[in-house]
């Protein structure tokens, strides 16, 4: 995968630059909304243009259920399928498996787990979510892993450690003996593991280096640990990750979390926030958030921001929002994820612009000057 | 109102025209996309432009309740809350209290009823739904009527006509002695009642026609009847219609329905039939309908309609809108909703097409052996 760093800010890590997929070209920071069972909830591919959007990710366990992988192939892949037409990357599923504890069973062979849908019972092994990741035809495709809860302790974070890296491997060698099914490149990130474990996460990286992936993930953060462990260990990876490989931060996060990942080095995100939150009727500005189901909204005629230029800002008052989310109509849904999507790409632009005129750390300071530290 | 007619087929009473609010021109026949609450559900007013959307109906029993009157006057009416820049109808509320039955009581007053979100008693004269439609800025507005269910006794049936002609008059009284809030002009229908007796209706018809509306709307009918004997009332109506004023049959139908009824005449019709089969995944073709859900579509990589270029059709596959209906994904009901809209109001124009070129009746023949009568 071709990576071409653009700038590096003077005063931190953060770092601007762009890499290249068959389905267009990603510019970095980047943060990819989440369209877990294939679409982003409640946003159309068009919304999601509209809005920014560079690359989504799509949940393998959530679509080796639904719509399965018959139906997937049948398609000719999840950009046939979905219609998006831009960059995909797939996780591997392992985070799900992960957060469904008592569903599953684990060994060194793979990882049994019962549908969430019907219980029904499935086998997944690092070689099986590479063709199932074949299958759905994602741009970017990542290792299965063994994720855990932090804090845990360091035998089992230890043993996880193993078995990711065994699964690593494993992973990379099969993905280089088979090939993508739509004409299109396919490439893989591995995946950091290591808890909270300085020690740990840096063999973890050492191991990892030995096998040659395009892009490297640091996993098992933003599973419990507080703000400032996650951005140390953040930190410790990094600082001996290669520069010329991107380098994604799973699952994370707020915007004051994205921006202390970016200033130590990363360059891609996804999280549920931006879309669940909205859902939820909780909306973002450049003053913090807005729970736009408030009584105090009823009769506001603002936009949700004033500085905004989305379709539910450039269209529609806090009150009318707050109306749809009052009488359940889904539209309410729709664009408050509009809103909220739009926030986050804004913000990855004003990051990267700020990256590449070296001013960051400026930046960073000025808004969360304005931003709600509490978010 | 200005009301232009433009073409009457030499084989039926089907016409083709246009009327003009200050909120635009309005082409007829036309069907009114059901925007209950305000909004259209699951559409933006971005979605109903595209879609072809010219005028959309709103319901003025809901609105009265939420937001209520007090947000709508601070927004400055309906256009202003919900963004939608065409024309709006409003109905007067009566219908949805008729359906309300066991919550309404009725005098010769007016009628109280209690709200469905929080069983708050209100009460409604034909002068406060004026009141009500000049707060909510409708373009035109429909006067309190008391529906009743097809069929009813003749004594029931009068008794009711009666009480409308009663409340038809000082409806009008009442609307000319006030104005518009927000600087556009807004029209009034009144509406023909009589359930299924032809000398009631033609009744109805005299003594409305001694009050000047700007329109006229047959209403009591989609309440129960057979479709043949809506047929024949709608005709006993229309064939005394003074010809130069807009004709609205309320709350028809399906396709099949509308066909028939401009056929005989009528100019607007408003249902919720596209919007609401669409969410339960049911859409139209120009070959009937589709069950979107079923089992059968689950590999089906075919539009939903070959023939229309429609936002779903032209993205989207019957398999994917099919999962996103199994998997509870909101952007289904949208899609089914964009493309149920979209037919309808190609129905329409395609309709104003044929009574422009004085072809309906060989329209209607061919349009009827491709669809299934069924819907």
């Amino acid at each position: 995968m071709k990576f071409t760093i653009q700038a590096v800010d003077s005063l931190c890590l953060a770092r601007a630059g762009q890499f290249e997929t068959d389905h267009g070209v990603v510019e970095t920071p980047i943060f990819m909304p989440v369209g877990t069972i294939g679409t982003v909830k409640t946003l159309s591919p068009h919304d999601l243009k509209e809005n920014g959007a560079q690359i989504i990710l799509c949940n393998t366990y959530h679509l080796y259920l639904k719509p399965g992988l018959e139906i997937l192939k049948a398609a000719g892949g999840i950009h046939k399928f979905n219609s998006w037409k831009g960059p995909v990357l797939t996780d591997s599923g392992g985070f799900q498996i992960y957060s469904l504890n008592e569903l599953r069973r684990l060994n060194n062979e793979g990882v049994e787990f019962k549908s969430h849908w019907d219980g029904s019972t499935h086998f997944l092994t690092p070689e099986k979510v590479v063709d199932i990741q074949r299958i759905i035809g994602s741009d970017i495709m990542m290792v299965l892993d063994q994720c855990i809860a932090n804090p845990s302790d360091r035998i089992t974070v230890e043993e996880a450690l193993q078995r990711t890296i065994e699964w690593a491997k494993r992973s990379r060698n099969y993905f280089t003996q088979t090939y993508p099914l739509y004409g299109f490149r396919q490439f893989q990130f591995g995946i950091i593991q290591g808890g909270i474990y300085p020690d740990l996460r840096r063999r973890s990286i050492e191991e990892l280096l030995e096998i040659d992936f395009e892009g490297l993930a640091i996993g098992g953060l933003a599973v419990g640990e507080e703000a400032d462990i996650r951005n140390e260990i953040t930190q410790i990876c990094t600082e001996i990750l290669p520069v010329e490989k991107p380098r994604y931060l799973m699952g994370v996060g707020t915007p004051v979390d994205i921006i202390e990942a970016v200033e130590r080095g990363v360059d891609m995100f996804d999280c549920v926030i931006p879309t669940r939150n909205a859902r939820n009727g909780t909306v973002f500005t450049m003053h913090g958030k807005v729970v736009i189901r408030n009584a105090q909204y009823k009769k506001d005629l603002r936009p949700i921001d004033e500085t905004c230029s989305c379709y539910a800002c450039s269209n529609f008052s806090r009150a009318y929002i707050r109306h749809l989310f009052n009488v359940n109509e889904v539209l309410g849904l729709r664009l408050a994820t509009i809103h909220n999507i739009h926030f986050y790409l804004k913000l990855m632009s004003q990051i990267r612009e700020a990256i590449l005129k070296d001013k960051f750390i400026q930046w960073k300071k000025d808004f969360l000057s304005n931003f709600n530290n509490s978010i």
